[in-house]
């Protein structure tokens, strides 16, 4: 038989992996505070408490909201939980995890941290990942249950590790929202349709721009090759006063652009205008 | 013969292109405002003055810094120019274009504004592209020796639309790159090698996320199904939080980030929260 799973939370994402579990054979049960929600979710046992949730299987995968909802749903029920191993897959940070992972410890909870890298949508599919850190035998053991939902990555024992490269993930993704939002806006300005753009322009070049993206951090590990900048920071300083002032003139907030431009300046003005984009990285981490 | 070509400006892009046009077999000129640039440049004619490059060809290309940049170097030759195509591939504003375009009509010269889509590298290369506006019978003329450069595109006899378009795809790219230098600042906070980081992890994460981006665009343009969001802005709006104090927490300043954090916010407090990243543009749209 396969691992029995537990899942706790039902929202969008608790829903997807309860899916994938139950649609690879897992007996699933699942437990929601407010019950009801996934209504379309079958073959899985819906539990009448946490308490009958957590009782029916060893592996327990939790999904909620955030971090302090985590802790102050499974704070009450900590002596059920011992023995037990504990896959916390809500978002986080790195001392969230870790003081998770403590807490875990001292009720006898094997603790797994993970972050998943993925919408819903894609649980189960090939493009989907899901980072962990923590403990390496809980990871070892369920590791065959785990690659049901995504492809699993164990990224170190620290468990706050998985927590760090989430959100340097997502962090990546809002940068790259938040320009395609300003982007969209841009665009809506004028006749211009969003999906034929996105779709022949943008997709195309944000995908172009992600050769640069590499080179960055070959730069930044490495250190670039004095005067080979391709796209130096004094002329893309230069440019970027055309985005803020063409924002501007088609009615569109520049403010998701600003601090970037702003960066760009402060690393001309500090000498760094023959430099390129791996001078920003350092930048921004000294204080 | 192959269309003689004038480039005026050898910068890291201006070098670029006139030595894709010398390798397809344009007899190229060049001229720079401080000679003896891009020394390397070979099978190109340099010309003694700005007045002998332009007599050279009945296209010119112009490449420099800013479109003042541009102006001020081209109207004390303005009568050499006339009856010439001049191709401005500067970096500029739609408004910018537009009295381009205009002062460019008063001196009889035939007008085409373009946005390079691509660095210096990439040109003459497969991903890279050109977006091109202004004058329909410049570009049918020239289009196959601007295609030596880039895939050619025209979007519109109103020389502004290029830039727009432009701009709209670097704004993309500049979030892009300001999420990556962000992300690239909290992995390098930590032992986590960036090129690792960023060829086994961060790219890939892009790559997927670029099917969000499709969907971003076909919910603002023919609406999203209510409650159909797979990540609500209450839920994102909740793990933004966890971005800005992991980045506190590493010492990585979070001063990119902050202005998509207070966008999710204000969209909640709106109303948004059960709604997609679509309501997002609208709201940067709203004066
Ligand atoms: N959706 C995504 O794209 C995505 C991607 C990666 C990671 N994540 C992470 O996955 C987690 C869940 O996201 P989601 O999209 O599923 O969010 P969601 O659809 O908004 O669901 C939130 C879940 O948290 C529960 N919850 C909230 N407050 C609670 C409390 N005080 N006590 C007990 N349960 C509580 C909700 O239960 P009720 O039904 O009772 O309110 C619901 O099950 C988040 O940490 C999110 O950052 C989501
Ligand atoms: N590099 C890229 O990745 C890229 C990509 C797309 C578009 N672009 C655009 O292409 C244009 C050129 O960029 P680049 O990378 O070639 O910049 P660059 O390497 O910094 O070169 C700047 C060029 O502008 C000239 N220039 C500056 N001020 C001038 C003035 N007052 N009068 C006459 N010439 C002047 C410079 O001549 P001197 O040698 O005499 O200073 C040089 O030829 C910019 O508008 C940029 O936004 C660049």
């Amino acid at each position: 038989m396969k691992t029995p799973v537990t899942v706790l939370g039902l929202g969008a994402m608790g829903a997807a992996l309860a899916r994938a579990f139950a649609a690879a054979g897992h007996p699933t049960t699942v437990w929601n505070r407010t019950p009801g929600r996934a209504p379309d979710l079958t073959d899985v046992t819906r539990a009448k408490s946490i308490g009958d949730a957590i009782a029916a299987s060893p592996l327990v995968v939790v999904c909620l909201l955030t971090n302090d909802t985590v802790h102050d749903t499974l704070e009450p029920i900590a002596p059920e939980l011992a023995g037990r191993s504990v896959v916390n897959l809500t978002n986080g940070t790195p001392e969230q995890a870790r003081r998770m992972a403590d807490w875990a410890a001292q009720q006898g909870v094997d603790y797994l941290d993970g972050g998943i890298m993925a919408v819903p949508d894609m649980i189960g599919g090939p493009a989907a990942f899901i980072l962990y850190s923590g403990s390496p035998v809980a990871f070892e053991k369920y590791q065959p249950a785990l690659a049901v939902l995504a492809r699993p990555l164990f990224v170190g024992s620290d468990a706050g590790l998985a927590a760090l490269q989430d959100l340097s993930l997502l962090t990546g993704m809002y940068g790259m929202f938040a320009g395609v939002t300003h982007a969209l806006a841009l665009v809506s300005s004028e006749k211009v349709s969003p999906t034929a753009f996105t779709q022949d322009l943008l997709v195309p070049w944000l995908t172009a721009m992600l050769g640069t993206v590499q080179q960055i951090a070959k730069d930044l590990e490495y250190g670039a090759e004095p005067g080979a900048a391709g796209s130096n920071l004094a002329m893309q300083a230069a440019a970027f006063g055309n985005l803020i002032d063409a924002s501007r003139g088609q009615g569109v907030d520049p403010g998701l652009l600003t601090p970037m431009g702003d960066l760009l300046k402060r690393a001309v003005e500090q000498g760094h205008g023959d430099e390129d984009l791996a001078a920003l990285v350092r930048l921004l981490s000294e204080r």
